[in-house]
């Protein structure tokens, strides 16, 4: 497998999934303004949406979004995704909610011509949403309980992106981040895309 | 099953899966508004995020999220999501997709203080997006081929508002609309939620 990402970006959830996973992989570094990989060619010619992640299979064929990514990486390890039951719905709710409530409600902050309207509504928001998840999480290790699964590498990157733009967050969240940042799957991913 | 759903709302996706899947189940109509059930209870009781759609499984329990609600019908069905293989992947892509890229960025249209340069911003993005969407169509007569998938459901919602809100649609997408909307489980999803 191969995973294209950028550094810090939220293909960072995808990266620590698979080193999470134990899955051996290639990464290719992508330059999201110029549209390019590192090796010199045309992202849009691997993702005509333009974005990452995107994941090629070792057949050749590309997969891209977040959660189809996440969903299989962990039905490949058979692991970090409860395969029945109601802790399945449990997992694909939160990574629904990470994807659609967390993560698209940063837009305002990558985005240069936001106004400190859009920013500070961006704040509010995302405040409530983790205000939300700090109770789910309630002092469990996991969003699962005593299971690592691939929502907590998705969430921790939008923890990152909370530290970064100061958004606010329940004590809960902020030693689940400590504890996260030190485990050595996260260590390993930030280190290897050079952000620590 | 109990769906929480408000009229044309994206839980009318979830209302069509039950539907295509002839799974009997009750309906609870929501004022998003004033916050409440028709049967006059408080909705933030029954999901605290506020929102549609909600499902009460048969043990009480609540799933939130159209992603996680959609999955959970077909797994239970056994149609709808191909159990393996990349065209398991390809469905779960699509559903993220049309969550994340076309829900999310109908969000100007349905804010009352929403700007024209935002609203104009939204259609541009849409029509894009959906320009993507009739390309991977391909003149197949469902998303994955020629088996309908819960990608198709929440597809067709996406394309209800298109035609509400005026997004330009491709030729292809044109066509897969009305042939969608002959459905018998369309005709009496909208027919059931006043629609029609
Ligand atoms: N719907 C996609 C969105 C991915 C996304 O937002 N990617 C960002 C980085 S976190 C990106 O590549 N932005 C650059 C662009 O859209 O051109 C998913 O869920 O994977
Ligand atoms: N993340 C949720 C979002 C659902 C959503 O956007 N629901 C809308 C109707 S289409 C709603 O209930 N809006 C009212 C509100 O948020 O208070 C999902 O994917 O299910």
């Amino acid at each position: 497998m191969k995973l294209y990402f950028a550094p810090g970006a939220c293909s960072l959830a995808d990266h620590i999934a698979l080193n999470e996973a134990e899955i051996a992989h290639d990464r290719i570094k992508v330059d999201l303004k110029a549209h390019q990989t590192e090796d010199g060619r045309d992202y849009y010619a691997v993702n005509p949406k333009g974005y990452v992640p995107a994941l090629e299979l070792d057949d050749g064929q590309i997969l891209t979004e977040n959660i189809a990514i996440l969903i299989y990486i962990a039905e490949t390890v058979g692991r970090m995704l409860p395969a029945r039951g109601i802790e399945r719905y449990r997992a694909l709710e939160m990574l629904a909610f990470i994807s659609t409530e967390l993560h698209k409600n940063y837009k305002a902050f990558y985005n240069p011509v936001a106004s400190d309207a859009e920013k500070d509504e961006a704040h509010a928001t995302l405040a409530k949403r983790f205000a939300f998840v700090g109770e789910k999480l309630n002092g469990n290790r996991f969003l699962l309980g005593d299971l690592i699964s691939v929502a907590d590498c998705y969430l921790f990157v939008m923890l990152l992106w909370a530290r970064k733009f100061e958004v606010e967050l329940p004590p809960s969240l902020l030693s689940y981040f400590d504890r996260m940042r030190d485990r050595p799957s996260i260590l390993k991913s930030l280190k290897e895309e050079g952000l620590s």
